[in-house]
């Protein structure tokens, strides 16, 4: 009877540890849905000296928080920008954005047609990305990427994943000086931020 | 002795129970979370006789396909085109959307500027949303608004979640024949059908 009760218990804390290895994977599975707030996970992209990855998979599973048409001589461009999931909401209900967001910005040369409503131009060759991660904490004083609030990278097309930039101040700063007093974001471009 | 068994079993079998419960309550918390593939759930969008209504929350939880750009002496627009979640995923996959994806186009008005960039347009005012359903069962063949298919809805900003269109053939296929070979869908604006 001792015996019987010893394998009784084995049995039942061995399921125990089955569920909770279930409930386990279930946690861990859940956790790589993307979230619709919160997951504000941008420093997994960047590594101990502040370098910085571009994210994989943006486009599936960031979300767009507007596009900007450059009208140009030399060649049309749309500027489309991502946010990483949850920014949008937490920016609407904060007035900023989440320390660790991620903003992606693709910068697309463009093919036009005469179509059913009217010269329409849409997304050709793709030229470069601009990727931003906000860092309220200032974490890398001492890299040349890092600053304002912020993370910034650069990727061109001919080697999508290789970051290019190199002072902050002399390759990125300058096109957002006009936006310095909202956080040097072109908020006014995303109507996303202002309502669902 | 056998008293004590019993217990323990009951205790055993009540934690097993509760642990259970746990795993249920993760599993319906999981169910929430915008999926990344497979969530073609627009028929919850449909009512018994064919009414389509405008999903909520789609710029949040829907993915971006693309932007087009229309130049027109008469005011620039933007046309934003979302579809649901993992919608992308499945087209690269089958070359085809999957039966109940939703597809939204936001059309919007233009402010635009001179910026660091170049003459910039963006978002301003929404004129009006198309919402298309992809329905490969001929689901409401005495409705007006499902056909060739898909189900077709428009919605005017001067009141967002009444549906205005009252015969697809009319009011929305004009415009797409151009797209017939590609389901009608204008698939070459969007890159993300392509790739990640």
């Amino acid at each position: 009877m001792v015996s019987d009760l010893r394998q009784h218990r084995q049995g039942a804390s061995g399921m125990i540890r089955r569920i909770s290895f279930v409930i386990l994977t279930l946690v861990v599975l859940a956790g790589f849905q993307p979230a619709s707030t919160g997951s504000f996970n941008g420093f997994e992209l960047v590594d101990k000296t502040g370098n910085i990855r571009k994210p994989a998979d943006y486009r599936d599973h960031y979300q767009a928080l507007g596009t900007w048409a450059v009208l140009d001589p030399t060649g049309n461009q749309l500027h489309v920008v991502y946010a990483s999931p949850g920014a949008a909401e937490y920016y609407r209900k904060n007035g900023k954005f989440g320390d660790g967001t991620v903003l992606v910005k693709e910068v697309y040369g463009t093919d036009h047609a005469q179509m059913t409503t009217g010269d329409a131009y849409r997304a050709a060759a793709m030229i470069q990305w601009f990727v931003m991660i906000k860092d309220e904490k200032h974490r890398f004083p001492n890299s040349g990427l890092w600053g304002d609030g912020w993370g910034w990278a650069l990727f061109k097309a001919d080697a999508p994943d290789k970051q290019v930039a190199t002072d902050f101040k002399k390759d990125c700063i300058p096109c957002h000086v006009p936006a310095q007093s909202t956080d040097w974001i072109y908020v006014q471009g995303y109507p996303v931020l202002k309502s669902k």
